[in-house]
């Protein structure tokens, strides 16, 4: 049911071939001093680093680089990133990237000018922002996480073994957002298909919780067909802009709270995927990827009306002379073919864990409540055994 | 296929059963007159009117009252409106009503400060907004229009036999609109399920359109399935909350720019409807429900893989061993049993058109492209026949 929500999504989307376009007109709205985001390097063998530089100068701002963002930002990286941004009293942050670079230039968007130490406020003790926030405005170069309208930040604590996202307030939403799909075209395949799954895990963990009647599981069974259907196709065809197009739309909703609306969610397969992720610096969608069906498979037995219902209206399994838990056993089979078919990673030992690594694993792993089944240490162990 | 396209989308929304409790704090935002605007009186009746006025007060609110907007808000009204709202300068206008309130609230807004003649202007010319606008904060206690997240407004004028809808930008959409889904409860069936086919047809004027795979037309047969769901369970049982609550969201992610990315539409169905309305004054959903069926067998063999789609992902028609044009027509026929047990008006003969009166309806109705058949004022008319 939906209950009681506010909803506001105020970050502006520029959307299309010709998206960039519009950065010269936004970077009016802000002051001098540009501080530009960015991660290893490939935005400058794609020329789009180039584009965006030239756009800045001439709009006369003062560029302050801030590049090597790394694929799960870090809270080093994070601290090196606020010294920058205080000491040149940045303005803006432009975030040239994928998520990470996103999530990361959030992160230091609210903690440039935080009283303390940062992690311990906003990533371990999940506070509300109190201080000064800089604004920030996103050039996406890869799909999958969101971040590009919404609060989420995801950084991680090496020492710590700790991966943690704080999903902050609209106020720290990017201001604006360049969507371009040809940006994602130079992606290579193994991080384009991760962040087609990272996609699909962030509608289904929203998608399976509850046994009421909500529109936004409607919504989500049509985000999910759009996708399960555009991928097929980008899988074969990175540079198909229709594709591409679509799959970069419905990263963007996926997670921007519109699904989220009257939903309780425990997140559990990003809990383990990023306690993976945390163990072994995997890819994000692969950590996602490699435990997902031992997940669904352990809960199926607490929500199984809802796999049934996945089953028949995402993967089209016929229920006739079926019993429910047949049918919603087809529907994970179905998408563990789709799965294959994507080239997609299925298991963590292809990811870099062992046998070994499993109890540390489980230790780094949260446990929230929300889904169908409320996880103890001992299934969170059993899922990454079958994982392995 | 999605195109270059901006989104934004700044309203804010407070949703359920606890969603008047924001007023207060929103109220902060705004200087100190506001003009209250309201239909029939209805808010007085059930209470909203007393719980609105008392918050205003609370807040140290001057009102300035502006009653009486009739459901299809006209010219003259505009006018008076216009008068009120400068010569009090008015800081905010709260619409409390349906979506004639939220239109004729948000056509004041743009017109209070407008050189010349605002229909003019706005309605007939289309022109850009370039004087100053008053902002709009709705309470919504009718669905269907989805006014309440958007930039649009229509206007009748009687005596030019013309109901126009302008849709203006980000700078004219309500500020925050507060969405209790039981303020609907009391709406008559009649005006509840004439709602219910305004919003079918708000997603079916979107739907109905292009040949290409476009992410929307999944996210519409989502809310198209749910609405179809709900609007079974809220006529039998108005004051269902899942059922109403459900149908209230649907009702705004229908018309609030969302879906409408990336496809061509031509609206002719509130075209058809819209002159119906002006020569009839009949209730807007029932202007929908008596030409819908005709329109759309008339424009069926034009975009005939499109209904068959709808037919089997909307109204679940399975189409083994059918030709996609019995499987499409099936669509429509499900469609129609939907529409009867609502109790929806099904001619227009029952709205009060006569054989006399279609060439007058015909010359009134606005002819757009961008459907799957760009319609000729004989098509109007033979619509206009079969409606009868």
């Amino acid at each position: 049911m939906l209950g009681n929500f506010t909803y506001c999504n105020p970050t502006k989307l520029y959307f299309g071939q010709n998206a960039l376009d519009n950065l010269g007109e936004e970077l009016k709205r802000y002051g001098q001093t540009v501080m530009l985001v960015y991660g290893g390097g490939s935005i400058k063998r794609n020329g789009i680093y180039d584009r965006v530089v030239s756009i800045l100068r001439n709009c006369g701002k003062r560029i302050v680089e801030d590049p090597g963002v790394m694929p799960n930002p870090t809270v080093e990286k994070l601290y090196e990133g606020c010294r920058i941004a205080k000491e040149n009293r940045v303005d803006l942050i432009l975030a040239v990237g994928g998520g990470s670079v996103c999530d990361y230039s959030k992160a230091v968007s609210v903690s440039a000018y935080c009283e303390g130490d940062p992690w311990e406020k906003y990533f371990v003790r999940f506070e509300d922002v109190d201080n000064a926030i800089i604004p920030v405005g996103c050039v996406l170069t890869m799909v999958g996480t969101g971040s590009e309208m919404n609060g989420g930040s995801v950084i991680t604590n090496h020492s710590q073994k700790l991966k943690i996202g704080h999903v902050f307030g609209e106020n720290v939403f990017p201001k604006f957002s360049v969507l371009n799909p040809e940006f994602t075209f130079t992606l290579p395949k193994y991080q384009m298909v991760a962040g087609f799954f990272d996609i699909m895990s962030h509608i289904l963990e929203q998608y399976f919780s509850g046994t009421d009647d909500n529109t936004s599981d409607y919504i989500m069974e049509g985000l999910l067909r759009s996708l399960i259907h555009s991928a097929e196709i980008a899988v074969q065809n990175p540079t198909d802009y229709e594709a591409r197009s679509n799959i970069m739309w419905i990263a963007t909703w996926a997670l921007n709270t519109l699904v989220a609306k009257g939903k309780a969610t425990d997140w559990e397969v990003h809990m383990i995927g990023q306690a993976v992720g945390a163990h072994t610096d995997a890819t994000h969608g692969m950590t996602l990827s490699a435990v997902s069906l031992a997940y669904y498979r352990h809960i199926l037995p607490y929500g199984l009306p809802k796999f049934r219902r996945y089953a028949v209206n995402v993967w089209n399994v016929s229920p006739e002379g079926k019993t429910d838990e047949a049918v919603a056993r087809e529907g994970l089979e179905a998408m563990e073919r789709w799965m294959r078919m994507l080239g997609l990673v299925m298991n963590i030992r292809e990811l870099g864990a062992t046998e070994e690594m499993l109890e540390g694993i489980a230790d780094s792993t949260l446990i929230n409540q929300g889904g169908y089944k409320a996880l103890t240490r001992q299934d969170v162990l059993e899922i990454l055994r079958e994982s392995l």
